[in-house]
């Protein structure tokens, strides 16, 4: 077995992959609106070009005051202030604080010149008309945001490389920021290959057939890393088919993914058709994970090609690990990325061979407990079954039953 | 202050907001293809309607053999099989396994008729030409996925309710499951009221004005949870306004929410309009949480209606808490969703008051600790610079440092 012997050559652990596989190639960056922006890759720091709120302004519904005018003030000695009027909710505060006086600002209310702080209205009370009583003294800056305290003009708003979360876009929209640069969503290939293969809606199988059913899984797991799945592609096994269209997925596209044939010769086929296009280059052929083995990292001229096993499950649990963070990357992303996890207890032994990362499928059960699900890798039911995973490190030896393990979870 | 007392008067704790706040509405269906199903919530479940595999297929790359014929074979005592030929990947099997014979097979090739088990190569080697040595015996079934070990035809490959992950998108696909029926997603109308508030894009901001922070960061968190968010609207601080404003969104929408402005009187405002809305009914006016108190829930006709605190800060948390699980069931979404989150120990104190459940904004430190941030509540860059958010429960006096803690990811 020449090509098993050809795999363990080159292989190497996933966190060899997750940190030394970094083709160079990154998408370009375009424009887009505030309402398109979540999600997305800022290629350059975003910088606030003016204060935010914009004016001081109450934090609080009360009346604005000098502060030392209530210093002293107790629920038996309170201070008393002239009411001099009100502010309206987004207008100036054309009024000017008189001496010993009160202006009511409500909450986000721009605060009058003259005043250092506001007093909330239930330390207070209008005592006969004209007046109030203040019974707790206030310090400056009390009650208020300071024009530019949320943010200066020239400070970064929203970091290079992170995609926007819902607050950076309320932060962005704070400031006025409608349209900014984003990195262009990576364009990926998906290539699947084997003779064996029709198309999900391609009629009834035929003799020996199975319906490929990886290009729309592996393309549902792209859009999730942000990217964008080019329409799929069968492709028969030859080489002189899948390098040729390799080549033309090199010139489209940001990622390109082989979904391999199952069989042996097939996997041989993928390392043989990236050996064969001009300035490729193998990474890794061989990754010491269980399932997922046969992965196969790649780059010609900094554009990643991903080698994926042609079990679909492995397949997908290698692309969830190793293909998603690629993707990020190419479309600018640098910041790493966690899947939701949840610590429980191991309702039963993991046995596991030390020397590669074990990615075991596990069902949630009871309120503290997760079982593996067991079965052959071949059988797509046991991802399906499975409400996340547990990673068995390349160190360990198995875990053993009653050990708290974090469980990563598919949403 | 007899609108805070009001508040009081109905408020809910957000456990109790989480289980009891259901409005009976559901968004109608709509078939959709495979390619565009990653996410989507099928309506009913998705059964089987052929068998997976479909055919008797070999695990290995091997040679397909009656199982009795290698009892007993060992490194020393081989048995000795005669080769009758291979099978192609993707056709048929159309040889049949002669008495003592071997056949062999690629993995994901289909088995010959007679065959019970196929045997790995490895444990195989070709003595002679036309003869094999097999030196471990198999039993029966083994290196074989049965014609429908994966899914039988009628089996639940996808249940209801529950948002189909890349795992499920590739079992429909196997199963040629190309066109599904499921829930359309939540149409939400957000509505952001506040005399102060301009739009984003709106030009330079006036005296005491400020830009509307909320619509597209509310929209975004309505993407994520699977809603499409409708057109922006800006409503001016007046009851008969917000009423009409209610009235025409509750007619083109599966959810509701209104930012209300950040005094209190523009928080009645919000009461007073639902209570002018025909039909419509207040489940709740305050809940106990830190931001969020002035949260309104309420719903008319079974569809939901979320009135937000002013503060586009404490918006943003209780939409994330309590908006987005009602917008996922809107959508027909039947099951739990968990944010990311990683165990962490509290670099410092946090303190809390029991009673309510404190949403405390922290970020990642070093390896194993979070900080947790404090500042105003009005403060956006609170959350900018948030990693993730910690929960102090109801019960709890506030947490000690050095507490291990679970630490919900922003993405």
């Amino acid at each position: 077995m020449a090509a098993t012997g050809r795999e363990f050559f080159t292989a190497k652990t996933v966190a060899e992959a997750l940190s030394d596989f970094r083709p160079a190639h990154r998408t370009r960056t375009e424009t887009v609106t505030l309402e398109e922006a979540a999600g997305r890759v800022p290629a350059t720091a975003i910088v606030a070009g003016e204060a935010l709120p914009g004016f001081d302004r109450s934090s609080v519904d009360g009346y604005a005051v000098r502060a030392q005018d209530t210093f002293g003030a107790s629920e038996s000695i309170p201070a008393y202030l002239s009411l001099a009027g009100g502010v309206a909710m987004g207008a100036a505060a054309d009024l000017e604080l008189p001496t010993h006086g009160a202006i009511a600002v409500p909450t986000g209310g721009a605060l009058p010149a003259g005043a250092d702080a506001v007093v909330m209205i239930e330390y207070t009370q209008e005592a006969m008309t004209g007046t109030i009583e203040v019974v707790r003294p206030v310090a400056p800056g009390e009650g208020i945001v300071r024009a530019d305290e949320d943010m200066a003009p020239g400070q970064v708003a929203a970091p290079a490389g992170m995609p926007l979360r819902a607050q950076d876009v309320a932060m962005l929209a704070a400031l006025g920021i409608t349209e900014l640069e984003v990195h262009v969503p990576p364009a990926v290939t998906i290539l699947a290959t084997g003779d064996e293969l029709i198309a999900p809606g391609a009629g009834p199988l035929g003799p020996g057939q199975i319906r490929d059913a990886l290009s729309s899984s592996v393309g549902a797991l792209v859009r999730e890393a942000g990217g964008r799945p080019r329409s799929p592609q069968i492709v028969r096994d030859d080489p002189g088919a899948l390098q040729a269209a390799l080549e033309r997925a090199l010139e489209e596209s940001d990622v390109v993914v082989i979904c391999a044939g199952s069989s042996v010769g097939a996997r041989d086929e993928t390392a043989a058709a990236v050996a064969a296009v001009s300035g490729a280059e193998v990474w890794c052929h061989g990754l010491a994970i269980k399932p997922g083995k046969p992965t196969l990292l790649a780059a010609s001229d900094g554009i990643p090609i991903i080698g994926l096993p042609g079990n679909p499950r492995s397949a997908l649990v290698v692309f969830r690990l190793i293909g998603m963070p690629v993707v990020r990357r190419a479309g600018g992303g640098t910041a790493e990325h966690r899947a939701p996890s949840m610590m429980r207890q191991l309702s039963r032994d993991l046995p596991s061979a030390a020397g590669r990362l074990d990615v075991v499928q596990v069902r949630l059960s009871g309120e503290a407990a997760v079982e593996p699900i067991f079965g052959p890798s071949a059988l797509l039911s046991v991802l399906t079954a499975a409400d996340g995973y547990v990673i068995v490190p390349d160190e360990a030896n198995g875990l053993p039953a009653g050990e708290t393990v974090e469980v990563f979870l598919y949403r």
